[in-house]
């Protein structure tokens, strides 16, 4: 355990950047980074406003920040893989390797899996951290800390795409323009659909999305989207429905956007069970995937990345110096429309 | 048209055995069948006792049957997989073939599919029928006639079976033991489960699917399922569970009998929109399956009873001579927990 | 049978352009197109060039061509997708709607397919040809009739791209860079590779292919493959390597290219059985696709030019008239690098 | 390091009984072993006749055997799994957890793994040993230890039903009727196959092979297997053919026996590549998957026998006392048609 400064989470409402002890002793197996770049999630400031999330309760201060990149400074015994000096991002949740999800390869389903910034378990709004080396992963020079910083979310999006097991020239539905709906449409593109028609009431997120190519928006106010997706498919319907709202009125129209033999991702969650139209599913014969965080997905991100087949770098909206975090924060609880993610940078 | 004795079923709640107009002329690409077995299935039932389906009215008479055996008696111009003599059963749905699902090979979600007796299609409880040669199957000669009507009710665990995507091995959990259920059970085991872990809560149902190797038998009266499931599983969970009870209360817990990344295939049909716990899926990352009736399932469910590996004569409970055939569905109102299948046998 | 103006084959080595009698009747189902852009292939050439491609022997006066677009003048009985006046691409291929493979939605592997110039069926390098409306697509308005007529050998790559079940993020090789080469790599990044590596000798056609984003030359006449491969995974070999040179060469060292667990996908075809070592594949746990032709991929190409994430108007390297058809056929056999796709253009 | 007595392999040619030094501590996570019987695999016998198997050679003397069952005796620290007393079967192969192979959950392709009587990794045909507790698995009370250790043959049959992803009902082709083809077929059953047409010359394998429901024995003296497959497929193919001859003459016609889409899986390991006819796989669009050992299908193997859905006892040929090992090799040695699996007891 040493000192280190850090945004702490004190309680709800309430946030510190102030000293805390946190462990900095490099395992074996363990790499000692110096973190440049955080992004501020949407769980970050969900704990900030409701001390919660789920069963996860803040009962003691902790440091806020999952969405990191930064530099390798010291390598533990037996890692292979990388070396001082190299520039990194790195996966918040460490599964237990040796569990029975884990050794299937499903190490994001594993319920031993620790993640920063989910009580008790501190984040990385802070300037060192010792992580896993398997979870760490090397940035190649053309993908910046900021680019390195939006893997995570990122991961996410892919995660989507690789559950839908899109075929090449799939047409997908996004249900929803946040952060999160957006980066499901953007890895949906790259894992292969033609066009992700991106659904959503606020016309700003919307304009967003759209700068990518192969969205095409609907503001919900105007149009019928089961209408938009009929004419936009000759009256066949989606092949995927990504469904990132979380609403329950989403899934009241879900299956008449759907072709027969259609796919829905399950994104979006909704706080309590919500009704689902098994006999509508049934005749579409439709399948319903749901995702859990990610899992092999922080290499192919990156790699696509590098290609400049994906380029995040619009989505940035703000970047805010370490000093500035809690105004960062504050800004995020705004909610505005046109912020996508807010990112924080850490003295160098 | 001509004129044929038929199961009438003239409107809800009346039966007729009489004559009555239906079309026996053989065209191109059809056989002519005469009919020999012909089971009683729930649908039919309903139609007795409700005079509908959802959306499917009885609104003029109608003939009831739709999983019958018999023998080609005529075959129509360009038919070259069957000739007179040959003992067959037939797919009761009939798709539009050039329909953009049929020529994906989903058949069975072609809006234009036309199905015996659903309004306002003529069933099969009459001497002879006329039908596409394409869903007409032969039965090898160790598959009798009465096996031979129970091809179809198995199509559909069939269809089950294949949407779970079974790996060898795998145990499965399924909900409900009536007649589907039940269907679904020995599809799971047939196409490579281990172990069928099946639900209900009347015992008499329980114990005609004990019969079946690999089925284990599980009272929801005297055993919490979720405990019985675990404990077999050794706290793992379920890699599949097939709900085929169509019940809200099933959907309740239905996430806590799975593995990680487990997969749930919905058989039965809740008549409304049930709630479902969408956080719990993802937690998870459960894949939710749904089957419509079934496609290209005929000739492996009969290549199944051919070689011995599934055997449903255990299924048969009793059989009526076409002169009773309202006794038979009488009696099929009665549903006894003791009765799997009824069949009615046509004069030869 | 009218006679019409084509592009005769009229034995190996002897092209005319000469009237001849084509079928021009419009039956049910069928529209009547009148062809705009036609593409050369490389089996059109052969046929030139040998007189027959394995089997298929030209034995009669035969039209070449395959590859087109036009416009549709005349609509048959039943036709409800297309009216006169859409702008339309076709499948050169028919099936047997009703044979076993293509009720399964495999009409590609369906024997009794017929096929565009491929004897002894004519293609269309003439004015107007009769067609099934189900294998006729519309283009978007954006999308040109050169583009059009590049949607047959597109489709070669989507099925490769589609039998290759990409992750979204995966690393690919193709080996060999002629035009089937590159239309696999271009159809493998909008499936969702973030790069594919392009192995050739030919510098001329790596520089063609490096303009798509993503793409990765490896000039093999000046490097090693299994080294840069190595090199650009960290040792751990591509996801999936598209073997498309079909030289027995290529097969001695293809699983060195390859991750474990990885997809070989066999494009190219050697004319005769080629050394094939399963030991290496084993060690791998190597999976092998092949392809034949395409299926379902029209308008999943047409999708992915209409929202301008496929864009091959680069790689129409020069257009002809139709009058001047002969010159296109004698530059297609000079086979110059720099050349990917030759068109010729009817008078309209 | 303690004195146990084995049975080693001194040389090529060369077995004696007699003390040799093993590893007797137990490690956190391992547990120790009082081993009962063991399995004689071709392995094994290879290493005995030959030496040496690839680029495996016995350089030192190694202790034999690797198809083991056995009794728990000591547990190491933070084992759950496992206690003192438990009947288990152990998984011969340990790989390196952490690689990239084995957090994909691919464990079996990881260059790292360790294996029993592989050199230079001892054997377990010795009264105990130590294990990794991930990879014991418990056998329940009706599955006996001869049946233990059957687990290990039966999980590489296990492996290839998995990657030829049956569909209920399934057609299978198996060439070779030796041990692992038997298993292969056994398997294929097991998991979800309605039939299994097995080819060999030797009309003893054949036999045994037969008392499976649902093989359908073909002497290959005797009949043509591409005929045969073909009439009893109705001119179809095999939906899957599993190669486990590894001869090159069976894969000279081996597209033949496959229906359109359908899939080889090579078992078989020719010593050298082997011609392979890919234009005839393109023609039928085939699938080939090849195997490497096996995966995570211990306790999938172990459920099949406990459900009684598999059962392999009519395989032991004849079980041998320990003091008998050298007897058991050289009957193994003659390899009599007959003989299927010979195992050893060791002292208890």
């Amino acid at each position: 355990m040493a000192k280190a400064r850090a945004l702490v989470l004190e309680r709800q409402h309430e946030l510190a950047i102030r000293d805390i002890d946190l462990p900095m002793e490099v395992g074996p197996g363990q790499v000692k980074i110096k973190i440049h770049t955080v992004g501020v999630c949407g769980s970050d400031v969900h704990y900030y406003t409701h001390g919660r999330i789920g069963p996860f309760v803040v009962r003691e201060p902790m440091v806020l920040g999952h969405e990191a990149a930064g530099t390798v400074v010291e390598v533990g015994a037996g890692v292979t893989n990388l070396k001082v000096g190299d520039r990194v991002c790195m996966e918040p949740g460490v599964p237990d390797p040796n569990s029975r999800a884990s050794r299937l390869g499903l190490y994001n389903v594993d319920p031993a899996v620790t993640f920063w910034a989910t009580p008790p378990v501190h984040g990385v709004l802070t300037p060192y951290v010792v992580h896993p080396a398997d979870y760490t992963f090397r940035l190649p020079d053309n993908v910046s800390f900021a680019e390195g910083a939006m893997v995570e979310p990122f991961a996410v999006g892919m995660q989507a795409a690789a559950k839908a097991r899109i075929a090449p020239g799939d047409t997908a539905v996004v249900l929803g323009a946040g952060p999160i709906g957006t980066m499901v449409a953007i890895a949906a593109l790259a894992g292969g659909c033609a066009r992700a028609i991106v659904a959503d009431l606020a016309q700003p997120k919307l304009d967003i999305a759209a700068r990518y190519q192969g969205v095409i928006p609907v503001n919900i106010r105007e149009k019928n989207l089961v209408q938009e997706v009929s004419r936009l498919t000759d009256g066949w319907g989606a092949d995927i429905v990504f469904e990132c709202s979380g609403s329950a009125k989403a899934w009241e129209t879900i299956f008449d956007l759907l072709r027969p033999a259609g796919t829905i991702v399950a994104v979006g969650l909704p706080v309590a069970p919500i009704p689902v139209d098994i006999s509508a599913a049934s005749t579409k014969e439709a399948r319903i995937e749901s995702v859990f965080r990610y899992a092999h997905q922080y290499d192919r991100a990156i790699a696509l990345f590098a290609s400049g087949r994906v380029d995040l770098k619009p989505l940035i909206s703000e970047t805010f110096a370490f000093e500035d975090s809690i105004k960062a924060f504050d800004r995020a609880v705004e909610a505005r429309p046109t912020d996508v993610k807010l990112q924080i940078v850490l003295p160098q």
